[in-house]
C-alpha cells in the first residue's frame, strides 16, 4: 500500500475541478466541485442517520440506486436542506452537471454543505457550470477539495496505490468535515475514487463495512448532520479482473479503502472546529467489540475530557467518568489509562485507581498535537479506536456566530 | 405555595453550617458542610448512574437503607472517587459527625465534591468537626450552601411554605451543580429538608417520580458524573399527620418538592459553567411524553444549539438537526419552533421549513439572559420541558485547566 499524490484524480480516468460560483459572499472561497470519470462507474454511499436529511441525499440515493455513477457535483456554503424547494434544486444541480457533461442525470451524484434553512439559490451554480466543467482536469483534486470545505482549515486528501491480481489500482479521497461530527454515518462528506473493477453489490458491502470502524468512529462535537454522506465510484480502469465476490482481491481492496478512511478520519478530527489537537482513543482487553466501541467513543465525545485534553490536563479522572456512563458493561476497578504522544507515555491509572506520576511529564506528553490516550479494560481481547478532538475556544468561537 | 428565605433551614428543628477546614487550599473558601435535623428524619436519595460512583454514594446508600437520617455532612474540594481508600474515608466523615452530635454513624448521610482520583486526606475534617457542629444554626443555610460549591458562581438556595391537613410545613433545599450536569441523576448534589411527616416509602416514592422530570432533565455537558445524588430529609415537626399514602396530602407534597426541584434545576442550569443564558426548551404536541423528553434533551444537549445561543444567533436549523438525531420517532415536516425570552417571541421555522424572519427581532430576544426554545412537533398532546445552559469560552476556560 503505497501512499500516492493526487487526491480524487489519482484513479485512472478521474478528472476534477472546484471554482468559486457565488454561493459564498467571499470571492476567494471556492464554493462548487465537480468529479467526472470518463466511464460509468460503480457507485455506492453510505447516509446520515439524521432524520432530518437534505434534500441532496433523497436525490442522490435515488440516482445511485442502479450501482451506477459517472460524476459528483457539490457546493458548499448551503446545505440546501429544511427548505420547500430542496428536492427541485438538488434535481436542477443534477440535470445542470448532466447536460454539459453529455450524460444523464441519474449518474450524477449530488452533495450540498453548509447553512440549513436557506433556500438555496440555483443561478450561481447555472452560471458556473460551463467554467467548472471545461476547467475538469487531472490535477483539479486540490480544488474540488477546496471548494467543499465549510469550517474546515485544511483540504483533507489522500491517495494510494496498491495491486489486485498484478494490475496496478489506485484510489483517492477527499473529505470535508469539521463540525456537527459524530457517529453514525456521518456528519462529514467524503468522496473517493478508486480505478478499481468492482462489482457496485461488492463495493457497498465494502463501504457499508469499513464505515462502521473508521467514520462512525469519529466524533468532534456530538451533533449528528444532516446532510453528510461517503460515496466512492470505481471505474474499472486499472483494469483488473472485476471483484464480484469475497476473496483475496476483496480483502485487498478493502485493506486499500481502509487506508484511505483512517487517514481522513484523523483529518477530519485533527482540524475539528477549533481543535489544537487530534486524539485517539484506543481501547484493548474488552470483552467485545461493542465494548470497546462504546467505551472509545464515549471518552473521545466527553466534553469535559476534550477540554482537558485542550489544557493538557492528565484529569484522568474524567476518563474514568466517561467510561463509567458510556452504558458499556465495564468492571471500572480493573481500568488502566496511559497517555501517549510524541514525547513519550505516561500511565496514570491502575485498576480503576490513581497511580503516582509526574504531572510535569504528563504535561509534557498532552502538550503535542496528536493524543493516544490508550485504555485497558483488562476484561478480554477485543479493541477499537475512536477518533476525536479537543475542545477550545475556538470551537465556541465559530459555532456562536456561524451565520452572520 | 408560599417563598420564603431559609434554604435548608426554613423546615423546623433543622440546623445547618459551613466552614474552611483545608481541604481546598484557598483560605476563603468554605469546604465542609453540615446540616443536623433536632429528632430522626425520614430519608430517601437518588443517585448517579454512572458505574464510576464516588465512595461516599456507597456508603450513603447503606446508611439509609432503614429510610431514616439525622445528619448530613458534604465536603468540597475532593470527590473521594478512585481512591482505593475511600469508602474508609466517607465511613470516617460519618463517624466523625456523629460523634460529635451524639448520634449514629448509620443515621449520617456523606457527599463529595470535587476531583477525581486524589485521595481526600481526613485530617482537616477531623480538626474541623468541633468548629462545624458548634456552629450550626438556624440560619447557618447560606454557609452550608457555600461550602458545597465547587465551580459554582452563585449559592443555590430555595424554600417554600405550604400546608397540609391545615398544619403549616416548610421544604427547602440546596444544590451544587456547574459541571459534569448530564440527564440520570444526577451529576450534582442536591440537599432537602422539610418539617413536614412523610413515611419514608412515600418520601422515596416523592423523590423518585419528581427527579424524572426535574433533574433528569437538566443537562449543562453531557457528563453524568460520579458522585452526585440528591437527598431529603423529612423530620415530621410540622405536625401534620404522616403521609403514608397516595391522596390529597401526598399530592401537595408533590407540588411543595416540584416547585423547590423546578427552582434547582434552573439554578443549576443557568449557573452552569462558564454560562450566560439559562436555556428552558418545552417541547409540545408529541406523540407521547418519551418523545417530548428525548426531543427536548436532545436539543438542550447539543453543542452547536448550546454555541448559537451564546451567539445570540438565531440559527434554528442546528435545532431541528438534534431533533432529527434525537432517535425520537418524529414527523420532521410538521415542526414548528419558536424562540422567546423577556424581550418578545418569534416564530423561526413552520412544518420543518424557513419562514421568513427579523434577524434583527430575533437577535434582540436571543441577547436575553433566560431563553425558551419553543418546540411544537403538531403531532398529539404530550409535552416535556429540558434545562440547559450555552456553551461559552469559559466553558473551555475552566474545564481546561481545572486540576492545577
Amino acid at each position: 500500500m503505497k501512499m500516492i499524490n493526487g487526491g480524487v484524480c489519482a484513479a485512472k480516468g478521474f478528472k476534477a475541478n472546484g471554482i468559486h460560483c457565488g454561493i459564498r459572499k467571499s470571492q476567494t472561497k471556492r464554493d462548487l466541485a465537480l468529479i467526472f470519470s470518463d466511464v460509468p462507474a460503480s457507485a455506492a454511499a453510505v447516509y446520515t442517520t439524521n432524520l432530518v436529511k437534505g434534500a441532496p441525499i433523497a436525490v442522490t440515493k435515488e440516482h445511485i440506486a442502479d450501482g451506477i455513477a459517472q460524476a459528483l457535483i457539490c457546493n458548499s456554503g448551503n446545505a440546501n436542506t429544511c427548505n420547500a424547494n430542496g428536492i427541485e434544486i438538488a434535481e436542477q444541480m443534477s440535470q445542470l452537471a448532466a447536460l454539459k457533461l453529455g450524460i444523464g442525470a441519474e449518474d450524477v451524484i449530488v452533495a450540498s454543505t453548509g447553512v440549513i434553512g436557506q433556500p438555496l439559490d440555483i443561478e450561481p451554480i447555472a452560471n458556473g457550470i460551463d467554467e467548472l466543467a471545461d476547467g475538469l482536469s487531472c490535477d483539479g483534486n486540490d480544488f474540488a477539495a477546496e471548494a467543499i470545505m465549510t469550517t474546515d482549515t485544511k483540504k483533507k486528501e489522500v491517495a494510494v496505490e496498491f495491486e489486485i491480481g498484478g494490475q496496478t489500482c489506485h484510489m483517492g479521497g477527499m473529505a470535508k468535515g469539521s463540525g456537527m461530527i459524530h457517529p453514525n454515518m456521518a456528519t462529514m462528506l467524503v468522496f473517493i475514487t478508486t480505478d478499481a473493477a468492482i462489482s457496485p453489490k461488492m463495493l457497498q458491502k465494502a463501504l457499508s463495512t469499513d464505515i462502521q470502524d473508521t467514520f462512525n468512529m469519529t466524533s468532534v462535537d456530538g451533533d449528528t448532520s444532516t446532510n453528510d454522506m461517503v460515496s466512492i465510484m470505481a471505474n474499472g480502469l486499472a483494469g483488473n479482473e472485476e471483484i464480484t465476490d469475497d476473496g483475496e482481491s476483496f480483502a485487498v481492496f478493502m485493506k486499500a479503502l481502509n487506508t484511505i478512511t483512517v487517514h481522513l478520519c484523523r483529518m477530519i478530527a485533527g482540524d475539528g472546529e477549533g481543535a489544537t489537537k487530534l486524539l485517539e482513543c484506543k481501547v484493548a482487553g474488552a470483552k467485545d467489540i461493542q465494548t470497546a466501541k462504546i467505551t472509545a467513543k464515549s471518552v473521545i465525545c466527553s466534553s469535559l475530557v476534550k477540554a482537558a485534553m485542550f489544557g493538557a490536563d492528565a484529569n484522568w479522572g474524567r476518563i474514568l467518568c466517561a467510561i463509567g456512563y458510556s452504558g458499556a458493561d465495564v468492571d471500572v476497578n480493573k481500568v488502566d489509562v496511559v497517555f501517549q504522544s510524541k514525547a513519550g507515555e505516561i500511565s496514570v491509572c491502575e485498576n480503576g485507581a490513581s497511580v503516582d506520576f509526574s504531572e510535569e511529564k504528563a504535561k509534557q506528553i498532552l502538550l503535542e498535537d496528536e493524543i493516544d490516550i490508550l485504555i485497558n479494560l483488562n476484561d478480554g481481547d477485543a479493541q477499537a479506536t475512536a477518533w476525536g478532538c479537543d475542545l477550545t475556544y475556538d470551537y465556541v468561537k465559530i459555532n456562536g456566530d456561524y451565520r452572520t
